[in-house]
C-alpha cells in the first residue's frame, strides 16, 4: 500500500516580501509524516488571482489532498475563496451553515456583523466547512482541497480538524546517524546502502560545528526492521 | 519601470518531511525585495528528478530569475545539478575551473579528493561558476537559474554573489499601521484606501493579543511619497 499524496500551497504577499516567517508548512509537514501522507510539494504564490486558480489547479489534479493556507479574511486582499470557486467552476455565496456561525460568535463577542465580517462567509458550492475553535470563522473542504486560514493558531486547529477525517496511511519512520565526517568521506558507502535499501528513502545533511564536518545521515521508510538494517549496514560499512 | 521578477525552488526531503525548517526562503525574499526584485513564487519539491526538473523549467519560462537551494552536494541524493543539465538538454561533466578550487580546498584541509567529492566539479556546459567562501564547492548560473547550496550559511554567502552581478529595480518600501480593531472593522475603508491607490500592494495581518483582535496594516510600493498618502487617507478613514 502506498500512502495518500498532498500538495500545499501557502497564499500570501507578506511570505514573498519576506516580511513574515512562514511558519504552517513547517507544522503541516510535521502533522503529515505522522499521519502517513507524504508532502510532495509546497508552491508559495501571492495574492494575485490568477497565480492562485493556476496553483489550486494544478496541485488539485496532481495529488491526492491539497491543503491551503492564507486569504480567508474579512479584508480586499482576502481572495481564496473567490478563486477556489473559479478553479473548480462552482458558485460561490453566503451560505447560511457559515453564517449562522459567525453570527452566532458576533453576538458573544459583542461585535458588529457587518459586511465585510460577512464575506468570509462566503463558501463554494458543495463544500463542507472546517471548523475553527480560534476565531469562529469556517475553512472549508471542496473535493480534495482543503482551504483554511493563514493565521497560525487557527490554521494549525484546522489542520487537527481536518486530518481527523481523512484516511492516512502508514506512519513515515526515521532514524538519524550522525558521522563525524564529511559527506565526502561517506558518500561511496552511503550510495552503496541506498541502491541495496531502494525502498527507504536515505538522506544526508552536512553541518559543520566547532570547525569540523559531519552529517546526519536521515533513513525514513514506513518499515521499522528495514530502517534498522540499513542503519546496520551503514554502521558496519563506516566501520563505527 | 517594472521590477524584474523571481521565483525560488527548495529542493530537499527533508523540507517535505518536517524534518528541517526551512530558513533559506524567508532569507532570500527579504535580500530579493531589498535589491528591487519581486519574489512571485516558491517551489517546495522533493529529492526527485522529474519533480526538479518539472518545476525548473516551468519556472525558469515564467519568470525573469530562479534561485534554487539544495541538492548539490556529494552524496547520492545531491542530483540537482543533472536535473538542470537535463532541463536544458545541455551536457554534464566534471569541469577544470571547477575542480581547481575543489582541489586547492582539499589539499588546503588536509582532506582527501575523491570520486564522491569530484562530483561537485560537474557543471552544466555553457554555466557560470558561483563562489563559495564558505565550503569551496561552487553553485552555477545557468540561463536565468542560480544554483545554490541547501546549507543556509552557504546559500547566504552565494546569494549575496549573484545579487552583485544582476540589476535589480526600486526597492519595495513598505510602512505597517498598527491597528487594535478586528480586521472585520477595518475592512471597508482598508478596501476604498486600496481602490484609490491601486499603484501600492496594501495587506492586512490580524493578530490576537492579550484576548484582543488587531491587525497590521501593510503599505507596499516602490514610492516613498504615494506610500505615506495612502497611510494618510487610512488614518483619517480610521479616524486614529
Amino acid at each position: 500500500m502506498t500512502n495518500p499524496t498532498a500538495a500545499m500551497l501557502v497564499i500570501g504577499d507578506e511570505i514573498l516580501s519576506g516580511r513574515t516567517r512562514d511558519a504552517n508548512m513547517y507544522y503541516l509537514a510535521g502533522e503529515l509524516t505522522n499521519h502517513g501522507i507524504d508532502l510532495k510539494e509546497v508552491r508559495v504564490v501571492s495574492d494575485d488571482a490568477q497565480a492562485i486558480v493556476t496553483a489550486v489547479t494544478a496541485l488539485s489534479g496532481n495529488y491526492d489532498h491539497v491543503f491551503s493556507s492564507g486569504g480567508i479574511g474579512p479584508t480586499h486582499d482576502d481572495i481564496t475563496a473567490d478563486c477556489i470557486a473559479r478553479a473548480f467552476g462552482v458558485h460561490l455565496d453566503v451560505r447560511d451553515d457559515a453564517r449562522a456561525i459567525l453570527a452566532a460568535h458576533y453576538q458573544e463577542t459583542g461585535k458588529e456583523m457587518n459586511a465585510a465580517r460577512l464575506r468570509m462567509a462566503r463558501i463554494p458550492e458543495g463544500a463542507a466547512l472546517i471548523e475553527n475553535p480560534v476565531s469562529a470563522a469556517p475553512g472549508f473542504t471542496i473535493r480534495n482541497v482543503h482551504v483554511m486560514a493563514g493565521v497560525p493558531s487557527v490554521f494549525q486547529a484546522m489542520v487537527v480538524g481536518v486530518l481527523a477525517t481523512i484516511a492516512g496511511g502508514a506512519p513515515l519512520l526515521s532514524q538519524t546517524l550522525r558521522v563525524d565526517r564529511g559527506e565526502g568521506d561517506i558518500a561511496e558507502i552511503l550510495s552503496q546502502v541506498a541502491d541495496d535499501f531502494a525502498d527507504l528513502s536515505i538522506g544526508c545533511y552536512p553541518f559543520q560545528q566547532n570547525g569540523a564536518f559531519g552529517a546526519n545521515v536521515v533513513l525514513r521508510g514506513t518499515d521499522g526492521a528495514r530502517i534498522e538494517a540499513a542503519l546496520n549496514a551503514l554502521v558496519a560499512g563506516l566501520q563505527i
